[in-house]
């Protein structure tokens, strides 16, 4: 479920963080890195970059993503120049790099030697004999092109500092629909914005005051996504869905 | 996912209607009835409502609603005068009828005749030796109680005639950003409010064309709630989380 509302909502990186410092988290947080960088990856790269372990055997009841960096197509014939593609390098020699990116053939990328195994985005270039590609400048990719994962050891206080708008999510938080526009300005102005959530076991005022911080001072904004909620206890997946499917409507520049 | 979503967003009632009026979808759609119920049924009267039965062999697996007309308390001597329970009729003599609300002792409900078995709300009147109640006017209750599960056999256009006020969710629709105001005050207006979800395998566009009416003409709103989506197709269950958030923080009188 995280997996898929990240992708629906196009975010562009998850940070898992321990909610209990107090224990020894790794082991964890490793098994949630591990299922959501699978679910991120094409199909096609999958076998390739993870091998069969016990932590995946139940990886066949995952939803596809269904993102444009996730393509259904596996011939060579059916791509297109200037197509982006996930790839794996699989070697490099003097003429340069061939990459792997689901199809019956191999991608040259000419002139640079990545090291074996890497994963790369790359634009289709030419398509005679051979296909020819490049490395991709991601930036310029205007499709949502999945999210990366990210593990920190460090606790939740020390990771909020890195950014320059932190928006909290709480059941004590003020309802969005009060900060709407001063949110809004704020969102734009930002370079960076990062979106907090609680944990299944603890909310964001419990987890901070473990690590003697308070919330209110931390975050810009705490937001309550689920006024007036009919239940005692909204669950982490489900506060992640009506919270970026609230920012997605008000704060991206997208009122189509 | 459905039944949380409902019970998170205060939903009075589920309509299942049929995607495919082609096929007979009874089964299937009273297979939804049974599990929906089920999880809307209060844990202490599962089992007197419903029997054995092999469609229920996964409700293990089903989430707790935690709503406040599923209360926790078992004995008797925690209940309140005042307090509203769900209950199921037991028997009915002279005296009255005997519901069994979850506690040790049944609640009587002096001069009335229930029918064994029917399923009721009552209020505590007093608490003395035996516990009495009557039977709850539902209006009266400020909390959220739970959602009613309806199976429709007609097709979708013919239900939505009986409704003011006709929300429907699309990919195709306008981004609920652009047309909040004027939905808002329709929504203040309206009597009755439905809100319209296409299926698994369908969208409400092609399921009403099939019916040969247009989606435009029936509902008041089409809405995209998730305007520039990451993936190629949104789950009906996600386009129900995302949506009664949006609905819910900027429809509700609960700007708290």
């Amino acid at each position: 479920m995280i997996g898929r509302a990240a992708a629906i909502f196009r975010v562009e990186e998850i940070i898992i963080y321990p909610d209990q410092p107090e224990k020894d988290q790794r082991k964890d947080a490793k098994l949630i890195e591990l299922i959501l960088s699978y679910m991120e990856t094409p199909q096609y790269l999958r076998k390739r970059i993870f091998k069969l372990r016990p932590e995946l055997r139940y990886v066949g009841v995952l939803p596809p993503l269904r993102t444009p960096h996730h393509p259904t197509t596996s011939r060579a014939e059916e791509l297109r120049i200037g197509e982006y593609r996930e790839g794996i390098v699989i070697s490099s020699t003097k003429e340069g790099s061939r990459v792997y990116i689901g199809v019956e053939k191999p991608a040259l990328i000419k002139g640079v030697k990545l090291p074996s195994r890497k994963r790369v985005t790359v634009k289709i270039r030419s398509l005679d004999k051979r296909i020819e590609a490049e490395v991709a400048d991601r930036s310029e990719i205007k499709e949502y092109w999945g999210y990366k994962v990210t593990v920190s050891r460090k606790p939740l206080g020390n990771i909020l500092k890195k950014w320059d708008l932190v928006v909290a999510t709480s059941r004590y938080g003020i309802s969005f629909a009060r900060v709407k526009d001063k949110l809004a300005q704020e969102w734009k102005k930002a370079k960076s914005r990062i979106i907090v959530f609680g944990s299944p076991t603890a909310g964001l005022y419990e987890i901070l005051e473990k690590e003697g911080l308070n919330l209110d001072e931390i975050a810009d904004f705490v937001i309550n996504a689920i006024p007036m909620q009919g239940v005692k206890t909204v669950r982490t997946e489900e506060a992640v869905y009506a919270s970026l499917a609230i920012l997605n409507v008000f704060l991206s520049n997208n009122q189509v």
